[in-house]
């Protein structure tokens, strides 16, 4: 019978473990092949994307052969299951439910009155462990947090978890206590952005705005919220600097900014996931569907982290016992934890590391949506590491114990799955390689033939300071390749001339003109990037393809079409 | 006719000025058309392979197909110009040969007794306008410097020109005059070097040496030279640093040795042109045709490079002014052109660019093909800024006016060739990009079904001190991938721990054992490396080839042949 799975659904077959148990108590089977579906695309209740693609096509398909693949076993489990719903339901008391708060207990839960028994599906939660914070409570604060579950097949999960119901004076009070959607405070944002996920919101902009402007206006920078925006107030805010054998340094905005000079930087940013569309062409990654625009350049003033670290008694013998600077930001989920990252301790302390405790971007104060008050500029290292709303500092022998640092953006082989993936074994991404994109033409452009030459545009840029230094194009595929031009400044304005050696941290623009070839219906337009290092980027995606989605720089690539002129049809 | 022509030679043809001119003088159409070719080939005094090449069945077949392509004109050429040649030769004075020194009143050289006008070779001579330091004099000195011209072919070209003979008296003053061969004091070498150009020195070892030990023995240390070996005086050895406040600052080996402590550094250096010979193979370059072993790893001693320039004054109001420290070898040419080459100065005065000044190689004084008794060591850049046999050391706002920084050892795009190439656009190389090789089994080996696995060896290594975090192979030409083991120290010793960010010097070796497939008949393996700033190594040669041959790091393949056993035949 197994023989007519396709492969893909033997693929999640083989990797749950949850349908190995074929559970003896209520037969959930239909959920848990959906929910192993999903958790193959997702293990982290961070990650708001992956309930979202469940909803895809290829994501139905692969559950439609899914199920049709094993047949009759499950056919009759699901005709079992649905029998034993329509009976009626018995009445808990709050008391009740919350008594079931562990695995050995039971993990019960309510939404909207009713009373679920979750404990099976504790272990295929995609967000992982975390769902037992809601054991013995509601769960709509929890999925008002991870908006990823308001989806209607996160209902139909759920549904078949039901053991009772809530009596209706304890579903009052519930009603009355839950919180309001801790999204209801997140600033309005330019309706240009094109929304991967809303809550929390991440977008983009779209690829032409990108290349028209070498500093990217802050309203169409893009947006990466891991967690809603908080509301800091800046008058009460004090930014916590520990570890340091001066002891505890609490700094306020005001002393922030007259204690310490302020030093303004250009830099990019890029998240790790920029350009993850490309490598879900090739098999489908965990993480948000970014295009590429994941990536801006703006101008950041502050006071340099390490005047700050210097004020508290940062010296050399600091340098021998630690080894890591670690930030928490004041974004937090009803748990209480805080987004939380760390850089290594001599990019925050070098002269030439630049890193800013930024309260400006592009001349104006943060914007809520880049971590006003105040966030970290990390020039040359990914996003991720740049964090927003900064609440606290602690210099530390240890990289930060965050989800972020430790079990996510990180790299791994193309042959690591999620059944093999180990997280300690790969290092926690700082610096970024040399990336290039073309934004413009766009991909499936048609060109007419008549206008004889076509001028195509993109982004370069390379982690680490390394300044770029030549990008090439080609119209051939890649058989044949020219030399872009490329810009460091406004367009118009004279270029900010030659950074110094590894302090290269903003973009280069580049554009090239070329002559449409005689003869072609069809140019495949690709680009590729060289950084002073003289890294390249890799040919294909493929090979770099990483179960996370990160790290995605492969060559561009953009297919024209030409369309010859009326007269010649 | 000239449809006839087959490309290569198409290309021959347009590019070689030379043959525009049809020359109404002694008609020299052969060797115009030989000395062309050979220049697309080579372009510098420097480049002791390029008439090597010349030798080879791809040479020959481009020089056959020109010459049957061009047809008619050219053999009626060549007919006149042999008959020519049988005529008696008038008899010279040195004195009449000295006269003719410029463009303008001939260009006339001597060599064994004949006496050549090779005014109209100037232009087209590989090594470029340096010919004429040999105007009005000998050759002999000069080819025994560049031992390239001691081939065959270039007599034969030589010998077009020839107007004239040497009076007796004159040859036996010259005789007595010319210098011994500079390169008969060079060091002895191990046999085991594979040997790419014997005057200057430049040898490899094989490749599974370099495999079998983390720390290569200085005698299998690739050894790259471009002049001959220097024989320095240790006790009259005098290291000169000009450029900073303190004035000129001299130093003896002793007290470079006493007056500064001594640093140790395990450093790994690789040749800008390690693995020239896969981009060979996809379209000849201009260098030595170096396999995969012109990289090496060493434990180097010296003094601080940065605790020198401190002491001979440097200070920040050094860094406002200049940019660069330039290096000046003792190794020189005929005329006292000194090897030179610079790196940027943030590098040179880092606390953790551990360049150094180094007098030792492995816990012993430098070899003196490696330097001795002072080279410079630059951790992390490619090996033409480690200049060896250290004569001076220049703090300055500008690089290196030297051959080897301004005109070589660059990267360029691909469809960039000698015609078109701006060595000004294209930063001289300092950081390497990401690197690695198999070093076993060899391209081409076979392996017995019986033996049921296969070990896979290699080295791996980055630029700039980032570290190697990962290696991918591939058995099936980069379909599916697996993780190779790492080690960073000798086999058998406990790894050296990781070192501190953005500090790892040293390679990495790595291995991997792995099931032959079921019915494989053929492996192909491949490897890539990834270094912490997850940059990757890129897919193929084509795109990253470059007229150089410089900065070949595609991912390294190397096919296998499975023997089944003899009974399953």
């Amino acid at each position: 019978m197994l023989s007519v799975i396709n492969s893909g659904a033997m693929l999640l077959l083989r990797r749950c473990r949850g349908l190995t148990l074929l559970s003896t108590r209520r037969l959930p089977v239909a959920p848990a092949v959906a929910s192993c579906a999903v958790r193959l695309r997702s293990s982290s209740a961070e990650d708001q994307g992956s309930y979202q693609r469940a909803h895809r096509p290829g994501w139905r398909h692969a559950v439609a052969g899914l199920l049709a693949g094993t047949g009759a076993v499950l056919a009759y489990g699901l005709h079992q299951h649905k029998a034993e719903q329509e009976a009626a339901y018995p009445i808990f008391s709050q008391e009740e439910v919350t008594s079931h708060r562990s695995l050995q207990d039971g993990v019960w839960v309510t939404y909207k009155g009713g009373v679920y028994d979750i404990t099976e599906f504790v272990a295929m939660h995609p967000g992982g462990d975390k769902i037992l914070l809601a054991a013995g409570g509601a769960l709509e604060p929890f999925w008002a947090l991870y908006a990823v579950h308001n989806q209607e097949h996160v209902l139909e999960m759920l549904s078949e978890y039901k053991v009772g119901e809530l009596n209706a004076e304890d579903l009052k009070k519930q009603k009355t206590m839950q919180t309001l959607d801790p999204y209801s405070s997140d600033p309005e944002r330019h309706p240009v952005l094109r929304i991967n996920n809303l809550k929390p919101f991440n977008a983009e902009p779209p690829p032409e705005i990108l290349s028209d402007s070498f500093i990217t206006p802050s309203a169409f920078f893009f947006k990466r919220n891991h967690l809603p925006v908080p509301q800091v107030d800046p008058a009460t805010y004090l930014l916590q600097v520990e570890g340091l054998p001066g002891g505890l340094l609490t700094l306020s905005l005001e002393e922030l900014k007259t204690r310490f000079p302020k030093h303004t930087v250009t830099a990019t940013l890029q998240c790790a996931g920029n350009r993850r569309s490309e490598m879900n062409a090739v098999k489908q990654v965990k993480g948000l569907n970014w295009g590429i625009a994941a990536i801006s350049n703006a101008t950041w003033s502050g006071a340099r982290l390490r005047d700050v670290l210097l004020a508290a008694g940062y010296g050399p013998d600091v340098a021998r016992r630690a080894g890591h600077v670690q930030f928490e930001g004041l974004d937090k989920d009803v748990t209480g934890t805080t987004y939380g990252a760390s850089i290594p301790l001599n990019k925050a302390v070098s002269e030439e590391g630049d890193v800013l405790l930024a309260y400006e971007m592009n001349g104006a104060d943060l914007p809520a949506d880049h971590g006003y008050p105040v966030r970290v500029v990390v020039p040359g290292v990914v996003g991720a590491r740049n964090v927003k709303w900064l609440g606290k500092i602690i210099v530390s022998a240890d990289e930060s114990s965050s989800h972020w640092q430790q079990n996510d953006y990180k790299g791994f082989s193309p042959g690591t799955d999620w059944d093999t993936v180990n997280f300690k074994s790969a290092p926690a991404i700082q610096e970024l390689p040399v990336q290039s994109a073309i934004t413009a033409p766009a991909d499936g452009a048609v060109v007419d033939r008549s206008s004889e030459e076509l001028t195509v545009k993109g982004y370069a840029w390379s982690g680490g300071g390394r300044e770029v230094v030549r990008v090439d194009v080609s119209l051939d595929g890649g058989k044949t390749w020219q030399v872009a031009q490329i810009r460091s400044s406004e367009k118009g304005q004279a270029p900010e001339g030659t950074p110094p050696t590894g302090r290269a941290w903003a973009w280069k623009l580049w554009e090239i003109t070329a002559p449409l070839p005689p003869g072609a219906k069809e140019l495949k337009i690709v680009c590729k990037a060289v950084d002073n290092s003289y890294n390249m980027q890799p040919d294909t995606v493929a090979p770099i393809w990483n179960l996370r989605g990160v790290l995605s720089n492969a060559w561009h690539r953009v297919n024209v079409k030409i369309r010859e002129d009326e007269r010649e049809e």
